[in-house]
């Protein structure tokens, strides 16, 4: 047996309190190298009198990887605390106890030792990580306001240009604003989706409001606090949540506080406010606009146009931390999007969580962090985070063809072991962004091709989201490219994508119980064709996609929920390259 | 290679700032598996401009475990930003790359993957895991007030027993106080000690008050606040830090609270300072005070006197932090010893260490916790919990024998590995405290076995305890056992331990830097003899220890610092069983 890569962690996402006095546990071995893992648990202070060290149960064995296989429980304890330790047992025969000293070998004698058990000492419900429910049967929309509609001409900015009349540029204004979202509710009812993520809407110099000036004000171009308000009541009304983009990590180098350190240096109120490593604050330009070499104080990547703010100073926090409340107290906004999440301090984040769930109840942070982000993810910060490792490697898989289906369920499996379970049934699963090509562009334009895709997507745990005009086929490279403007032309939208999505978000909001929930069941047996049930108590749900450049014959036995490519007669069906079949099970 | 061996975890004990703009790396591999690791590091956003992806750096080879190989390094960056990435080769020549995205074979193409990169995102001071320095040379000495000495007798409780006129039963009083404290720290300073660490001196019922009654008040059988502040004083004075006991994982019974819930049941104030599952508050007493079943109400073990506090209720927190505060605003206490600190939310110990960072510079947080405590030592909780599972290791291969030399060493090493740097450099290392039996006694009585284990300790990273009486030769088994009188009469004591006793505390507290921060060197090559070296730059001291029943030759070569069964010629050392000695290295 390969003891060396049996793994297990205390409080972590291999040890966590799934709901109220509910232990979820998990154990790593390597692939295919243990027979049979169970566990014996029990309270630590009754293992001389109750004596329940004498019983085991079996653990499932749920998710693999190419490296290693996962085996699941859940347990409870009337005293609400918890000594544990696995029984595992190898392929060759080895039989061994693995717990808080490592390994030994199995007998009673070690298991009458309580300093052998892992513990998770008592079940905390403040501790436990708790994720809003209303976030689960959510459908995301994120919204670029600069270039989703022009609902009034007469806040926009100066040169601005007409809409849709050219490809952006970094530095371009086609005047979208809030007036031209509240003009579209309909669009986005009928759409079917139930939450807006704004891309920044305070006061900033940029097209893209990452840049802030004012974290209290709407940006003028925009529209004001009062239609705000409107939009977030309207939006409420028809049953659609509001998140909006705080960009906490750098502020504008247009804003009063940094144009005063700019001024007084040293002296300024607000040197303290950023991480200055010389004074005066100054920089050699490069060749663009947000480039940049000698800068004299911390950035965002190299932009000395975003000075990096130093969320440490108490003054910065409460200045923050007042913005934070603010926009939930005042307009009742149900989640914040953080920017660049990761290079912002953990205590900050702290504190951020403490604040919104002061003042609003089951309230969504969703963190901006691309890389593996358990440290946020422990129930003390974000609710999620944005999940770009787990679709990039959809899009490796079905449009880049760079990785084996081996290798494709093996990243998942592992991108899912890596958070707790209610963790992954938040998490936003985002294919395209402000900050990527657009998902139809990465498709080589290819329609089917990204009706897989989303097929696929939207039958995974996290929560999916659509990038503003997708649903209209709208194309486009990395930023500027996919920072099109909105097409509101009817000539010029494709209806078949739509329909496709309204299908898609209809689809995913009807099932989204067996889609958080439910477990994942892979099967790859078949030639060219990959399938992933989705189940949850007598609730199943099958995607069969084809993956090659055959057609496939393949059976199904239950409702079809969403197709492509796919012609059934009963039972049968014959899966054109691309297509798909999703079906729902029939119940026994 | 055996690649599911392979870990590494970003920002925890594997990946964490040592000091600011330090970033200390550990990989695990499987051991006597790989044969050598690089790290490939840079700033995240110059990866194209700086081609930092070129060039690495070799970890070295550390600590070794039966199991596994640690290879760490320290890096920095200048932007505060790495990413990092680990370039493996194994014995049989497999190589590879490990970092975000699991293992990849080694390409440059790999390489220039931004995402493949483990990250610290930036380098925050604030959430770096900082230990107070004067923790590092500290020599603590535990004081059970109620069995030290009594300095004043009008302050005795009833039935107060002759002072050492009988073995301690559990109820018993022998009117023990801080004036006795007081009277004798000519004592502490000639022996050296520089710490004390109080058992709780709070108002409570039981003779070890653990049993709190009122959070504010000395006990009044101990003195009062008056006598506690001058005692605080007198020590300060003498280099005497003082750290006391919180018990807040429950409260005393007859405490206000808990009785006004006994009396109003749901209707008391208090009702929800605590964790009710029915009421009324009952139980079935069991045979002995401390034992009960059908509790109604949630307890510390099975005691129905310690019903347990609700530290999530924002009432309990509120008081329980302003007794934090109080302590050491008012009396200058240098650090808090938490009882059950692992039955605590995290929440409440976040808010705890805020109180006290912002009320003490460089305060110390001691939590009890008998098993693995990372979720309690990233710097946001404790500085240090009391290190049973290191000391019960070096009981078990020195005094019972359970341990092969092999398996204690990888049991410490394995210890080493679970947490950062820096926090191994202030645990608390106790072989014995009022909750075991005396080491002495688990030695049977050999002081020669005794002084092995303890010039062993002392030679550690974490920082040593005396459990008073411990320097004259006290024994006792498990509690009550341990809890007998100090002996102060003279020609009871026993002076040829005191003498080794100073010269231990001597001993380490003048070679602290290198015990606390030195490297780990173990060699078992020679028969019948374990040698540990400690060495920082160029300061090394290296203990031999005689670990079987035959007499050995050893070779030195420095200056004998502390021996025992010893005798030396030159650089020829004769080592009698349950012998040792420890020099200093020549500096060349």
């Amino acid at each position: 047996m390969n003891i060396a890569a049996i793994y297990h962690r205390p409080e972590s996402e291999y040890a966590f309190l799934y709901k109220s006095n509910l232990l979820h546990l998990r154990l790593r071995t390597a692939h295919k190298d243990v027979e049979k893992v169970s566990v014996i648990h029990g309270d630590t202070y009754t293992i001389d009198k109750e004596k329940w060290q004498e019983n085991s149960i079996d653990m499932k064995l749920t998710l693999k990887t190419e490296l290693y296989d996962y085996w699941e429980i859940e347990i409870s304890e009337p005293f609400k605390r918890a000594a544990y330790i696995f029984h595992i047992i190898g392929f060759d025969k080895t039989e061994l106890l693995y717990g808080d000293q490592g390994y030994v070998e199995f007998s009673q004698e070690a298991l009458n030792q309580d300093n052998n058990y892992f513990k998770l000492p008592y079940f905390h419900e403040v501790d436990r990580f708790k994720a809003p429910k209303w976030v689960k049967n959510t459908v995301w929309y994120q919204i670029f306001p600069e270039r989703f509609a022009n609902g009034d001409s007469t806040n926009d900015p100066e040169n601005t240009l007409p809409w849709g009349s050219k490809d952006p540029s970094p530095q371009d204004f086609f005047g979208g604003d809030l007036k031209g979202v509240l003009d579209h509710l309909d669009h986005l009812v009928d759409l079917g989706i139930n939450g807006i993520y704004f891309c920044p809407i305070f006061k900033a110099s940029s097209n893209h409001k990452y840049d802030t000036i004012d974290y209290f004000e709407i940006d003028p171009s925009f529209g004001d606090k009062t239609l705000f308000k409107k939009l977030v009541n309207e939006c409420h009304k028809r049953g659609i949540k509001i998140m909006l983009d705080a960009v906490f990590n750098h502020i504008g180098d247009d804003s009063p506080q940094w144009q005063d350190v700019i001024q007084n240096e040293d002296q300024s109120e607000y040197a303290d406010w950023f991480h200055i490593n010389k004074f005066p604050v100054t920089y050699t330009p490069g060749k663009n606009f947000e480039d940049a070499t000698n800068i004299t104080y911390d950035v965002f990547d190299t932009t000395p146009h975003m000075p990096k703010l130093n969320t440490a100073n108490p003054e910065v926090k409460d200045y923050l931390l007042k913005v934070i409340k603010y926009w939930i107290e005042e307009f009742d906004i149900d989640a914040w999007r953080f920017d660049v999440a990761n290079e912002i301090d953990h205590e900050f984040w702290r504190d951020v969580r403490r604040t919104c769930d002061a003042t609003k109840k089951d309230f969504y942070l969703l963190g901006e962090i691309w890389h593996s982000s358990q440290s946020w993810l422990n129930g003390d910060q974000f609710s999620a985070v944005m999940n770009y490792a787990y679709t990039d490697s959809i899009k490796e898989y079905f449009i880049k063809n760079s990785l084996t289906t081996s290798q494709f369920m093996s990243n998942l499996n592992n991108q899912l072991m890596l958070y707790r379970k209610q963790t992954n049934q938040v998490q936003f699963n985002i294919l395209d962004s402000h900050d990527t090509a657009r998902i139809l562009t990465v498709a080589n334009n290819d329609k089917d091709l990204e009706k897989e895709v989303l097929a696929f997507t939207y039958l995974q745990p996290g929560v999916p989201c659509i990038y503003y005009g997708d649903e209209y086929g709208m194309t486009g490279g990395d930023d500027p490219g996919c920072r099109k403007c909105m097409i509101w032309d009817k000539d010029q939208q494709d209806t078949d994508l739509y329909n496709f999505f309204k299908q898609l978000v209809d689809f995913r909001k009807k099932n989204s119980v067996v889609f958080s929930e439910g477990n994942m069941n892979w099967d790859n047996h078949q030639p060219g064709v990959l399938i992933l049930s989705r189940k949850i108590n007598d609730h199943s749900i099958t995607g069969i996609f084809n993956i090659g450049d055959q057609s496939r014959n393949v059976s199904i036995n239950g409702d079809v929920l969403l197709k492509n490519l796919s012609i059934n007669n009963s039972h049968n069906v014959d899966l054109s390259p691309k297509g798909f079949i999703i079906y729902q099970s029939k119940k026994d």
